[in-house]
């Protein structure tokens, strides 16, 4: 399989985990979003989204959306699983994901920094209080939704989900920005929890190839 | 089941549309998200991410977010399928359905709106070139993705899926705001095809008990 990939796209590091976690090799394709790659024609030639990650796998389909790329992933390679086994234990696990992937995660991507400087004009520390703003009440959000689940170590149950694969680059973004992550005692013990394992560290932004410190 | 749900909410429709499809019965629970009441203490104290849709099972389970409670439906009450049978189709679709999920609703929602003018003072004119912008953006994107699919009467293939469940309410949203659908043909044509049949037209918000004309 083929991963087209940035090393600080928040999206391509929830695959780079579910891939970790399900042991699977990949060829890494650096796409460099910051430098506008992806809209050039030869990207946009195989990505029609133009947007990372985007999944070749060996069949030469090209799969595009990082939770969509996941739940392929879980069907065509169930071993570990990354979602539960039965329908509600799913709905949750999705639901938190979504939590990140839709209430969060889109506010704060690189394209909209972009729009809010360049066409709304607003200063350095009006965008760094937008992006602290949406995922600090995003993460508030999450947690209450955790702490009525029963004790886990990750998000939902023992063992890792989508939902953590979305949380984990979540809280690598938040802390560029410098977002205050108190009083989530829930969310932050199942980011520790993540982090202390090994598919987690070595899919992280800072192991990828076209990291830059 | 019971159905927390706003008549102008585009993720609330998205559920209307699939127990519609499937024909499941359920109770209608207004939550007035214009005037805040989605975060009032009692909807607070059922919902922990206090958003619409929320779906409350005959078990008691409340589920929240829409995509997530889709799939439930689907698993539950498999027939007719809003997925389809292959892996790489139910990737196709899932990648559809968050094209719209997780770029465009994101930014365009009442809450995003409300900080763009209240904490950012943008006037109206502004806004409404910001929503303008996301929408027609992603909905390019979109158009980029089915042309590279094999033709089809809906989103992908000749059911409605989880696809067409996403894509009906955001062009809803978008002719509110007089967002221009030209150059979208595959887009519009598959819009129309859900329009033509009474499920899509039942769960439309111009039929909800709430509906404010």
């Amino acid at each position: 399989m083929k991963l087209y990939n940035y090393f600080r796209s928040s999206a391509s590091y929830r695959v780079r985990i579910a891939l970790q976690l399900k042991g699977l090799p990949y060829d890494y394709l650096p796409v460099h979003i910051a430098k506008g790659d992806h809209r050039k024609d030869d990207y946009a030639a195989v990505s029609a989204n133009m947007l990372v990650p985007m999944l070749e796998t060996d069949e030469g389909e090209r799969l595009s959306q990082s939770m969509a790329i996941i739940e392929y992933l879980d069907e065509k390679h169930p071993t570990p699983a990354l979602l539960p086994a039965d329908a509600v234990g799913r709905a949750r696990v999705r639901a938190l994901a979504q939590s990140i992937a839709c209430e969060i995660h889109p506010l704060n991507n690189l394209r909209v920094l972009k729009y809010l400087v360049r066409e709304l004009k607003i200063d350095e520390e009006a965008k760094n209080t937008w992006y602290q703003h949406w995922v600090r009440e995003g993460l508030e959000a999450f947690e209450r939704q955790l702490s009525q689940l029963p004790p886990s170590t990750y998000c939902y149950g023992d063992t890792p989900t989508l939902a953590d694969c979305c949380l984990v680059p979540q809280i690598f973004n938040g802390r560029r920005f410098k977002v205050n992550f108190d009083g989530l005692p829930r969310t932050m013990a199942a980011f520790e929890a993540c982090m202390a394992l090994e598919a987690f560290q070595k899919a992280q932004p800072s192991a990828c190839p076209d990291n830059e410190p």
